[in-house]
């Protein structure tokens, strides 16, 4: 199956709507929440796993894969689908946020990024069109272009300068593209300026790219600009092709998002979170190391199916997560990924129905607080 | 159901025996395996992955229990089972062998053994009738009375005192016993002195007793002058009660003492080895570390059937061991658990069959150099 994207359906009350994804890896309904897979694991989590929490694509990290195993061991395994036994769709990003995130460990020119090695400070180059390179070795579904990710906050002559490289990269990376069946992602960077945004969806949408970004939206500005200028940047995409919001984010975060316009997500906060004892429940967050769960007999959720909630206790979870036992991992990473994908399977409902207004508050009301958490991480 | 234990048939070129333990939750064939669930968990394992390595009874450790998260605990969650969601047959230690192990840290009394955690350095008391009286507490099916464990190598006149002492205790622990269905079994010592084990065996086998442990085999000694004594601690149990080799050991060991009569078996060699990297396959030991592995597209094993076997390759296995994944320490477990449970069920076919004689090479020939990976855990 060669790449495709179609709106099924518009929501009344908001921008959202329904989609479906094709990809060689099968069928995805949208908007899709991703498990992101760093090293061709999502962390604790078998393929099987996967799949019982209702997750259908998930996302591979370029930069992590290049360094460790290396893409020749991958592509000699048969491509990353076969190498980490997940057989629906992957999303590989592009390794440019974590180069961008090495801080003085990179170098930016017209021509790529230079930077070392987290594992072992060894030297590497990524261009636009080794990223592309790359991506089709492993076998991706979908691939984003090299960007830059603008830190934030940053002055709008920088900020200018870098969307207009981000848009040149994006060119070349087109030009790199083999003919396959491959689908290729332009990312609209432009920080938090508006008309930067207008410019580079412009620029970028008259190109023949298969879906859009909108890039460096996760960290460091104030949480209702950061929802505005995503809202912003979604009004500007194209109608007919799928739109991910990158590294994106709370529960609260993707139904706003998702109201906005968008169809893809990615976020390590339920994994991560996860591994710290902190669970997204249907009340409300969930610290699960707090003294108050010793001997409750409850499950986490109450509301929550996954086999964790089924079978366990929030005493016997807290005891696991104490002893440091890989059980803990597991467990709270499979009810925290079945909970992302419960309120994904409910936001496209509701956009069936033309319901989504309803479901806003509750969903707010069930995250408030978690923040903390996250940042605690 | 009430504890029983029943020999269904004797292999006719050894001392092996077929035989069905019943216990309040449910039937065993033996000789069997236990996985180690020391903190009310097997390490990376569910209990629906532990069934499906074929594994029918567990071992839960009192002494980590006690400590964390608590008997009080664990008790009012509805005991070890329910608490940590395992439905089969659960045997419990005593204690006493990490007791012992704390060296410097605790204290031998006739009334018991006292001992700073190794957790927080809270001192605490075990007597035979304590320990009795946890296990009664945590529900389980079978428990071990309280018992020193002798370190090796040790001088006659200590090992005999030690050895009276323990079935002292071993009647103080019978006295303490309410009326339930919780099988105890006694602990036989007394070193590598036949005379003493012969001494120690014919007290504890006078006694109500539903089934009877040889204990510190494990450590320290010569090989084969281990399995002689072995050999020797079986031949003097009764025929019509089972026979629990605690904390032994490697495949070939297991294939040696169900020939010399024992049933019942546990060690953290198969679980503790998967998180180190080290893997028992049909061909042999495996470090899946080594470099040779980095893109083998074969499974670990080729003759097993686990969800690991049949999903993935050596190269991945051995990048998310490297990667220090979690998900390494979860399909390395699930494999070695599958590989002692096949091994243990080939063993109860040959005892049918009265062929036991035909797998004992090639159990041996299977394992042989695990050893070395043991030791560098």
């Amino acid at each position: 199956m060669a790449f495709g994207f179609t709106v099924i359906k518009k929501e009344s009350s908001s921008n959202a709507r329904l989609g479906r994804l094709v990809t060689p890896h099968g069928e995805v309904e949208t908007p899709a929440f991703m498990a992101v897979g760093t090293a061709a694991t999502v962390k604790a989590m078998t393929p099987r796993d996967l799949e019982e929490t209702g997750c259908r694509i998930i996302l591979g990290n370029t930069y992590h894969l290049y360094l460790r195993p290396g893409i020749d061991v991958i592509e000699k395994l048969g491509g990353l689908h076969r190498f980490m036994g997940w057989q629906g769709p992957i999303l590989t990003d592009s390794g440019g946020f974590q180069v961008f995130s090495l801080g003085a460990l990179r170098k930016i020119t017209e021509e790529g990024v230079e930077f070392q090695s987290h594992l072992d400070g060894s030297s590497h180059r990524l261009t636009p069109e080794k990223v592309v390179d790359i991506q089709e070795r492993l076998g991706s579904d979908i691939a984003m272009v090299l960007d830059e990710c603008i830190p934030h906050p940053a002055e709008r002559e920088y900020v200018r300068a870098s969307t207009l490289r981000t848009m040149r990269w994006a060119e070349r990376s087109l030009r790199a593209r083999q003919e396959n069946d491959m689908a290729l992602f332009g990312i609209v960077q432009g920080g938090m300026f508006e008309d930067l945004r207008l410019e580079c969806a412009r620029e970028l949408t008259a190109l023949p790219f298969d879906g859009f970004a909108a890039g460096g939206l996760g960290v460091g500005e104030e949480e209702a600009a950061l929802r505005a200028i995503g809202g912003y940047t979604a009004s500007v995409l194209p109608e007919d092709r799928p739109r991910y919001l990158m590294g994106i984010g709370r529960p609260e975060d993707l139904v706003a998002a998702v109201a906005a316009g968008y169809d893809l997500f990615d976020c390590v906060l339920p994994t991560r979170n996860a591994r710290n004892g902190a669970l997204f429940t249907s009340a409300g967050k969930m610290n699960i190391r707090r003294a108050e769960h010793a001997s409750d007999p409850r499950p986490a959720d109450e509301a929550c199916d996954c086999y964790g909630c089924r079978h366990f206790s929030r005493a016997y979870l807290r005891h696991l997560h104490l002893a440091g036992e890989i059980l803990a991992a597991h467990l709270l990473t499979l009810h925290n990924l079945t909970f992302y994908q419960r309120l994904m399977a409910r936001l496209r409902a509701a956009i069936r129905e033309d319901k989504l207004q309803e479901i806003t508050a509750a969903a707010r009301e069930a995250t408030s607080g978690i923040q903390e958490e996250e940042d605690a991480v």
